[in-house]
């Protein structure tokens, strides 16, 4: 007898991921494919439910045996109403009432939270912080975002979009942001950071290694650094220290403020690992209250890419995870 | 027929004040007196008791009418045990039992919450966050420190230290804080740092205000720093410009982190009020994201020094705002 079934869609600017989980978090049937969202609302809205009738045959079950489908999407969201605000990597979309438009098409309950959240709940329902009170999850890719877990139900504040970690301030006056403002972290150690930062040690003749990259590729990706910076050059290890200690800010600043149980660190950057992470750590157990500090675990995300639509399927299957409105 | 009654101990380095509150937030009996920590536990411990019951007799009740005590207190504390590890200002506590010794003195139930959580609780039930479901409560007084209300209720943490909201980190090597580290909101906000850096304009002679303060006073206070910059006084404008950026600064992590509906802020050096809180808001509206910044009221502390105990009351009236540990 099979237990309770979740669908589950995760919509991105490039791929569409569909899954279908038991409410034991084991994942019974997968879809993955392009966004293309330059075709416009109509036909991304047609490619998220075959994929997830593609999921569904995967899992061996009918659309209808999906006690709900979560929809994790990017960006900011109006819970209430269902609606996806203007996702900066789906040009075009406006205020998309997105619960509506699936719920018409597949005649079963949607749910609606934004990515970030989401991931922060599959790490917590299914992942790295199982059990955890008061987990902080952190992603680190192309930007830096994040999700809060308080008492053990994802932290909404008042409009959805709080844990935007990547725009705590590590640097007043420090280098431009993607979002326009100065010395956010997401500037100083995303991913995008990393990379820019190693293109201009390379264009100042600070790493030969990253230089020969500049040279064949004609840019510098966090890859790019990671890697050089394995190869022992000194100019890439800056980089990565850099960001390291500004990471080691923002995690102090976390800690100060929500002193939680648990963080754990996600996303494609994070893949640089011990040497972005060690160090960030090692920051914050030296400069966070040593109470704090101790009670705290940092540990990687142990779901991938797999983390936002699996939250959206806990949403679906305990909709007791979801802050009371 | 009167309604449910609760004992509050606002337990201070100086002053110990005692509240007896009726369900509606009325306070019905009070009493203050000197904590004179340096006679040791057990007088102090005699004086709580002595106090709540005059409080009582203000209230024209005995000390068996009420459901319950508050207290609220400096400092780290163990909430599951109860205990009250060391407070810098009550010298010669070491993890004192204070659960177990009030209940033992009075055979009531009582509850500990640390002063800044109790003050956050305060403003929200009785104060000017009444009803509000996500609230952040600031309080800058010689110190800087704070309490989260997430979905209603007292958001505590791993080890009940949450809300470190002075230990947010501003500016990296920035000027030392009290707590030893660099570039807290504390070290460059807080009244003492108002009135250390107007004492630091002082000596450099660029303020002539604060120069004759130094003179006759032998030092600078923040009280100082405000009479003189409404004055007129450049160089106190100056040290006041300085402190709201940073607090500026703070209010954006806090707003970008947390998306709270309401920020309170109280607090001795919160009286300076405009000059100070009015930049520092209007720095945060400027630098943060719109719809979080639109959605966030910033507003004074209603409660004043009554805010700890009367949220110690809370606690009792209502054990619902207890986060589920």
């Amino acid at each position: 007898m099979p237990g309770i079934l979740a669908g589950a869609i995760d919509l991105g600017g490039t791929k569409i991921l569909s899954l279908v989980v038991d409410d034991g978090g084991a994942i019974k049937g997968r879809d993955q494919r392009p966004t293309q969202a330059e075709r416009g609302l109509d036909r991304v809205l047609g490619s998220m439910v075959e994929s997830l009738r593609r999921a569904c045959e995967d899992a061996g079950v009918g659309l209808d045996a999906l006690h709900g489908i979560g929809v994790a999407v990017p960006g900011p969201i109006d819970l209430e109403a269902g609606v996806l605000a203007s996702p900066p990597n789906l040009p075009g979309w406006n205020d998309v009432p997105l619960v509506r438009l699936l719920q018409e098409r597949t005649r079963i309950p949607v749910l609606l939270e934004n990515d970030a959240n989401a991931a922060a709940v599959g790490e917590h329902a299914f992942g790295a912080g199982r059990g955890i009170r008061d987990m902080v999850f952190i992603t680190i890719s192309t930007g830096i975002g994040g999700g809060i877990i308080a008492g053990g139900r994802i932290y909404h504040g008042a409009t959805g979009a709080a844990g935007e970690i990547g725009h705590v301030v590590v640097e007043p006056d420090g280098a431009r942001c993607g979002c326009g403002r100065r010395g956010c972290l997401e500037g100083l150690a995303s991913g995008t950071a990393i990379g820019r930062n190693g293109e201009h040690a390379a264009r100042q003749g600070r790493s030969s290694a990253l230089g020969e990259v500049l040279d064949k590729i004609g840019s510098v990706t966090a890859e790019d650094v990671s890697r050089a910076a394995q190869g022992g050059d000194t100019g890439a290890k800056e980089v990565l220290a850099t960001a390291a200690k500004y990471l080691g800010i923002g995690l102090v600043t976390v800690v100060h403020l929500l002193n939680p149980q648990m963080i754990v660190i996600g996303g494609g950057a994070s893949k640089i690992g011990d040497p972005l992470l060690g160090p960030a750590e090692a920051y914050m157990r030296s400069h966070a209250f040593p109470l704090m500090a101790a009670s705290v675990r940092i540990v990687p995300a142990s779901t991938g890419d797999d983390a936002g639509a699996l939250g959206a399927a806990a949403l679906v299957l305990n909709r007791d995870l979801i802050e009371s409105a």
